[in-house]
């Protein structure tokens, strides 16, 4: 697992509010999860389509991260989320790869599937943008 | 307010977990505010992108709410954010409106401001549907 | 080929304006592509974003018809796209195809490649309404 | 009107295959008109998306253009659309505004009007590239 990507995770600290986890950061692809509790449901009773969000964001902009030759930081510019069955599940996972890396802009899909990776639960396509730090 | 989107709202345990409050709820509008604390930030200390966007999301759903004539529900089908300038605020104001009420789906999108109400950090456009339950 | 597809796709006169070709309709999968000419430019003699997206939003609303049970049309609700390389192609292929069937809402996706087939200039993500007619 | 953009206008060949007119371009707004003819439409008979969304599209990427403090260009990074309302009209109009200026990208909106600017027939958000050229 790429060390940056950890350190930045961990700093994240809605990440450790919603309980998510990374589980992969490396060559271009992130994997993020999260597993339900009471402080984390819609009116239902199922995920909030804000956590699912939450983590296919935070997926989205570390896979670009993989990608970037610079030691640079990564914002999100801009995703569109469509939400594509219910989050009747109690653990989502969220997969994020790079369609396109670029110099300043990169453009990321997440993946969000439900505990049995059977049932996609949503898809994002994020773009991103990577600024240089010092 | 709308009684029933208070009920709703008081049902989204997402909701009490980030601290967000309901002002306001009524003919096409709905106003989410959310204060921020350590538990909500990204890797800079500033309000997560997915704080940001689960009160826009949750404020369009039920502006979208507040214009239905039935007794059904909401769900988002998809939506996208802009991220216009960094979240660096104390409170973060979700101010939803309805672009168009219809009888399958409607469209309405959200502002987020900064405390002062000045800086648009965010703006969503949401697509949602109504949803018959009995 | 779909030949209800193929009908409707010979009635959208703006195909023809642009010399856009239905290629393959069927089981979930449509491939229209598009060869330039100079009508069809921006300002520096590529293809426009718009002829881009006007292969790639009938792509996706014809995939959305392959998958469809009833004889009803369908409709765009919304897409997103985004463009990632340069169209610096003579010919422009759009592959649309379907990431979720429903009765009322499908969603398509669909990527638009150059002529070599090797360079991804655009990719969409589109949300299409089903409308029963008699 | 900015004349840089009346010139980058007449070069867009797309816009004179529809019979776009442009009417106004400054201090952050533009307008694009089309009138209905036989070449521009869907099976139906009414605008195709497509024509809808091209002159959205080069509405939003001038008026960033006129926000622009360089004499650079202008690229569209993506941009997301919802149909609101069948484009039962003879003509449309795009008037994009700027939602935020900056160095490097802008975000824009459109919406596109029926002929009695009355009716909404979509709504653009539009993420635009300042492009340094020399």
């Amino acid at each position: 697992m790429n060390s940056r990507i950890k350190d930045s995770f961990d700093k994240q600290r809605l990440m450790n509010t919603l309980g998510a986890e990374l589980l992969y950061a490396d060559d271009g692809k992130v994997i993020i999860t999260c597993t339900l509790h009471a402080g984390l449901t819609q009116q239902n009773g199922f995920f909030h389509a804000g956590v699912i969000t939450s983590i296919a964001d935070s997926a989205c902009g570390y896979a670009a991260m993989t990608t970037s030759s610079t030691d640079g930081e990564v914002l999100s510019v801009e995703f569109k989320i469509n939400f594509l069955n219910p989050a009747r599940t109690n653990k989502i996972i969220a997969t994020a790869t790079v369609l396109k890396t670029g110099k300043t802009l990169s453009v990321c899909e997440a993946y969000v599937h439900d505990e049995t990776e059977q049932v996609v639960i949503a898809k994002m396509t994020a773009t991103i943008i990577h600024i240089t730090t010092r």
